[in-house]
């Protein structure tokens, strides 16, 4: 799975497509099989507690699953989430960001599947996992993988 | 499964709990297994393209979910969401409301399951199906489905 | 969705392709939408205490989503499930057959996705209900829904 | 999380609650996180083509998830599967055992969550992956992790 968009060019991408939201998340790192994101937590994302609110976490692991298939096929603007599943593990760490450590299970011709493990910066035990599945548009170049 | 908390009393509730986002929402209509639970599409909803993005729906599903659970057992804060799985089916019609039909399928003493279909407003064919678990607190008095 | 083959039609492809398990399982009807497929549940589908085993509710859910699918498409042998997430919400009935109450909700020229929710025959809370999208081969007619 | 049994000790339990399956299976390892369960690939696990059936890889993950819980937790008998959710990701390989890797993510007094990889014993792409949640019922002693 050989990266063709780096941090930078995600970066870039994201700001153009998700204008709205692109500003909540940086590409921490590219990973051997997927890619690290981070939501920058900010009082729009919060519950009552300091909770950061389920819908925030499912975007940040849907637009981590995006952007790590994008990193491995480029610009290809019509790829959209079929499935996610998320499963809510334990309360986020108040004041932290959340971290999305995604990897890529299979990159086919239609489909991709990734999982994610989403931690508090700095905590050792993850408030979620969660499971894409991305349908890819048939007319373009096929990945190796 | 009666209805302890009205539409009335659970838009109340839910600007009570989730001042952010109470707005979007409305309760159209509490059903004999759930309710009818309104998305009042607007532009920080948008995808370029005029598609309601993912995030927003899950945000949909799941408040569903959370006033259902809360129109048959009252004002619980601690429920939280366990687990929710989305599957998105057809891109939603550009300028039309969301509208998600939550039935609770089980509604346990610990545990309550419901699933929900997803429509634009004036369409018959779902843009999305989702199911969600709650985990309910243990010290409360125990319902009788 | 016109219907295509027929229940007759697809126990026949059903005794062809699984002939292992093919006996446990009666096309009960077809639906609008979707079937009716029944587990005529004997002793290898039983945990102690009687109750159905969880992996014969998800093999009863897999296979009347892969039926409903032919039902409308054909024979088309290389249709393969991609997902599956069942959630189990009671105790199926002791020496009760089970029902599978299969609607699709999609039936695109790649992907389709049902939905269906499982009852002890002659019980009306469901037993456990379940999801699965199904990646249909590129190959063939396109179907009109 | 402590290990409180042992893989002699839960392949006796499964033989004592599963004795239609508990032959299929066998414990090759506890790890760190959970464990890895072998299933002994056999001609009624097959479908025609020598690929394996869906609801045995079912079975093999939702058994694996059982095991690693009670190997934590000890012999609770009422601990039952209420989620499950699994992609489907390559065909296996024919021939050979599937082997999963069962990590807990969450251990707690009422709910655990596993997720695990399934792999054609001898190839490093997986052919699935699952996630599984465990309701454990309330009067035993409660687990510290």
């Amino acid at each position: 799975m050989d990266i063709v968009l780096d941090a930078a060019a995600l970066e870039a991408l994201m700001a153009d497509v998700f204008p709205q939201v692109a500003e909540d998340f940086a590409v921490d790192a590219l990973t051997g099989d997927g890619l690290r994101l981070r939501l920058k937590v900010a009082e729009k994302h919060l519950r009552p507690g300091g909770t950061v609110s389920g819908p925030s976490i499912f975007a940040l692991a849907d637009c981590a699953m995006y952007l790590a298939v994008l990193s491995r096929i480029g610009p290809v603007p019509l790829a959209v989430t079929t499935n996610c599943s998320i499963d809510f593990l334990r309360k986020p760490t108040a004041g932290r960001d959340l971290l999305c450590e995604l990897r890529l299970l299979k990159l086919g011709r239609r489909l991709a599947v990734g999982d994610a493990l989403i931690f508090s910066d700095g905590t050792a035990a993850p408030v979620a996992r969660a499971t894409a599945t991305y349908s890819i548009p048939p007319d373009r170049p096929s990945p190796t993988c």
